[in-house]
């Protein structure tokens, strides 16, 4: 049998406990099958005795024909991010509990990772969103979120106001505490905790929603996946305001500020075990009824 | 100037007071123009002095270039079912109140009809959804929808357990007041008040909206246009689940009843005056905040 | 140690499987402790070989000290509505599931009635809701509701309009699927599913929760338990509307009819074993995480 | 005729275009009725060309029968948090729009106020939350609120954890943006942005709504007004949690620290013109449609 993929990138959850085991357990394994494995340097505090190759994720990424993530979902957007441009494949080893992205429980680890290696998988296209910020039309920041890129107050207790353009045409102006502009991924996040849509992961779509929106008519939208949205930042908001994507890299913008947000021309290549079910992922997650006992 | 369409219908709201004085204006206008005019017969009850060929609303679909409702969006709808199979365009004229479907008003109706004739128009595709209901493996009912198909209890109070497929995988069965299978034109009609996000129209996806589901993490979801939605009704509810198309023809189920819901394969054309925008309809009709004073 | 309740009723939930043998069990043990059982004749059909005396549920209510019921909360919310008057104490046995109502599991059932009888409980008052039909000035028709009386639509699909008048005063005229007007009892019932906030049991409010109502602004509202909310259906629901008091008993109004809801004058003395604990409950009912580790 | 009020204080609100208009107006027309008018010393900087006696805002309190307020709610919330232990009556002038709180529309004030004066005025008693944090067993903050405390997250994108306890009973331990603990005055601020419910401002009740929360059935709930209520704020959070109340001065909590939550000896004095209607306020704030010509 020939394996499908010859260089293989680990990276693991910071601070995690269980995650060295994993590691080191996943990186002989695959040693011993001749394949060359390269570790994410930025777990080397973490790990000390072990032979694997270590090298920065932009390396891996260009290097690797799959990486896996150890750790949870917040691991795999993590490595998303950092690999988007390289298109390598990502498989989600979640140590625990069952993640939205990472469907791999470590329990059958070995096994789901050798049929993988085997050729049998799922593979999804997953949409990133890339993030730009404007300031006297020089842009000042750019970034890419694989689940939502959030326009949030901070330091600031009233609600923000913001202006939202779509294909350059007015939308709203409202108050709120803030919009998540979501991709499909990122509708199962904090998204839904917004009152957000539970969206197809392999929809050309975008969703914004707002995040307590003082008009309560001013409901989640969801727009093709091609448009481009714009947020402007009013004047009144001097040092409240802050660009997020995932949840993770802040970015403070200013009253003038257009924040430019749309579909990255790269997407994530996300693998899943070859019985992966979207559905039985989303009840397994939401508490939502097992089927009914009888055939249908 | 060579006039786009040629022969036209024209279609009233039933029962309503100004439908009459502006159904005759209309018809002395484009008859003025040397166009044909063709007055569905429904309304002939309430109209008696005009000169109009009166016809069914499927010859209307048959030979007309365009028809022009006069109502309401419960009008738009009603004709745009009637018309699916004829692909004639549709446009409607709102009697007072803008609407989400209807937004030629009464004040400038001639001169936004002489436009539109003129072939100065926005055109828009709107999908339809179509039900079939099948018992014991035959087809007992079929059905076309504009906005919704909702399966919904009716006679009894208790919440109804119905089981959802898509495309064949299982996705839940849960206790509620029922579900609605909505396009993304009734987005903004029962399913949004019902939790369900603002869908863009031009969309091809469908929203499936649980109304007062008993599990709270049961949440609008929304998937490819192209699934096919299998809703079965479960041995507990005789006599107590129905079917309606958008809110017009109910149809009751029977235990063990499936209903089968996709994608129809004709879509409504719908015409919009030249100065239509999307946007500016959803902040007229939900009471959104309007544009800021100052250029952007 | 004298036992605080000398007689007591027995009401089991109607074609419930396990119902028969847990009733015998308890209608033993309470005799073998020398108290006087008496079975509600509604099970009558579905028990055969026992020897505890037989009588009508109103009766119950009249000689018993105590009863308790053993299903779910149905079953509890059924014997609660007929023993209003009585004000005899009620203890609910649920069999399999914790209800909100129904805190005795079947495992514990003996240990936790004999604690019950020998006086430690926890006692709570629980209101009840009266619902009057007028039509004419003459009332048509009288009930009671432990968790909601909800008015709704049925036999139509489209949304029906309401009118709300709160001690005299005008609310709220608004399209929806209905109105429920809910105990702090039923806020985890159905008024839950549609919006609703939980309310603590012991407050003296109600709370008026709109069911998909059109306007998005029309929400949950929560008044004094001293309101005398009256709903009056418009001309327009010839034949739509019913009221239901705890999803059990539908009455069907009439344009015209006007339904008066307000507290009854007896509550429902619910009694739980000494270490219930209202949170506990909730968090288990509604999926809550458990509370920290350490000591707090 | 004798007039209720001798001594009248006047706030107005900080920056605003017509108030000083409005303050001179009211001041000249109190003074030619022979009433002692003094001036919050705040307004100091945008008021010049007067004879008002200025003083603090607490002295206000202490020597003033009636305070006016002149802005927005914003501007009465101040005030009212400013005035709570003096138990000094407040009533609000609104410019431009109808508030929550501030029903004296500019048009009609000083027949308004000449009404009040003349003591045709409904009064209410709006209860206010205090709210104190402990550090070690030490009181490191105290401050009370008319609307709301708000313990939320800033300076970090991912939710908070929080645990909450009611009357020393745990509650709940969950991730989200934030807790609204707020009164029924506060119940159509914030905390209704956040799903919360509508509560009569009367009632003796407190509501906890959760600011999106990852667990979707971590709904609003209604507890006491008498509940003590204490948050609790889990190690994780290191300089990520603040405590505002009425959404005006944050105080910056840490690991470990406990806020505790009642009821405030004093409630605050609302005044309001003879013919204010709650449920006509709700109306036209909330846009809620307007009662039905008929009698009813």
């Amino acid at each position: 049998m020939t394996l499908k993929f010859k260089t293989i990138g680990l990276v693991g959850k910071q601070n995690g406990n269980s995650v060295v085991e994993a590691i080191l357990k996943l990186g002989e394994h695959l040693a011993s099958k001749g394949l060359h494995v390269l570790l994410d340097e930025d777990n080397a505090s973490m790990m000390s005795d072990h032979n694997m190759e270590m090298t920065s994720i932009q390396d891996l990424g260009s290097r690797c024909d799959l990486v896996i993530t150890v750790g949870g979902d917040g691991t795999l957007l993590n490595a998303a991010r950092s690999l988007a441009n390289s298109q390598t494949p990502l498989v989600g080893v979640n140590l625990g509990h069952l993640g939205f992205l990472t469907d791999v429980s470590p329990v059958s680890m070995l096994e789901c990772i050798d049929e993988i290696l085997a050729g049998e998988f799922q593979e999804e296209d997953r949409s990133l969103l890339s993030c730009r910020v404007t300031r006297d039309n020089q842009t000042v920041n750019e970034s890419i979120a694989l689940n939502d890129v959030v326009v949030h107050k901070w330091n600031v207790s009233r609600m923000v106001v913001l202006e939202m353009y779509i294909d350059d045409k007015f939308v709203s102006q409202n108050r709120s505490d803030g919009l998540i502009i979501s991709t499909p991924t990122g509708s199962t996040a904090y998204a839904l905790s917004s009152g957000g849509p539970i969206i197809h992961p392999a929809l050309n779509v975008i969703a914004v929603v707002p995040v307590c929106p003082h008009t309560m008519s001013y409901r989640p939208i969801v727009v093709s996946g091609d448009s481009q949205i714009t947020i402007v930042v009013s004047d009144a908001h001097q040092d409240s305001i802050r660009v997020t994507c995932d949840g993770q890299i802040p970015f403070q913008v200013t009253p003038g500020d257009r924040i430019h947000i749309e579909k990255n021309k790269q997407s994530v290549r996300l693998l899943h075990p070859a019985q992966h079910d979207h559905y039985d992922m989303l009840r397994a997650k939401l508490f939502w009824a097992e089927p009914p006992k009888r055939k249908t």
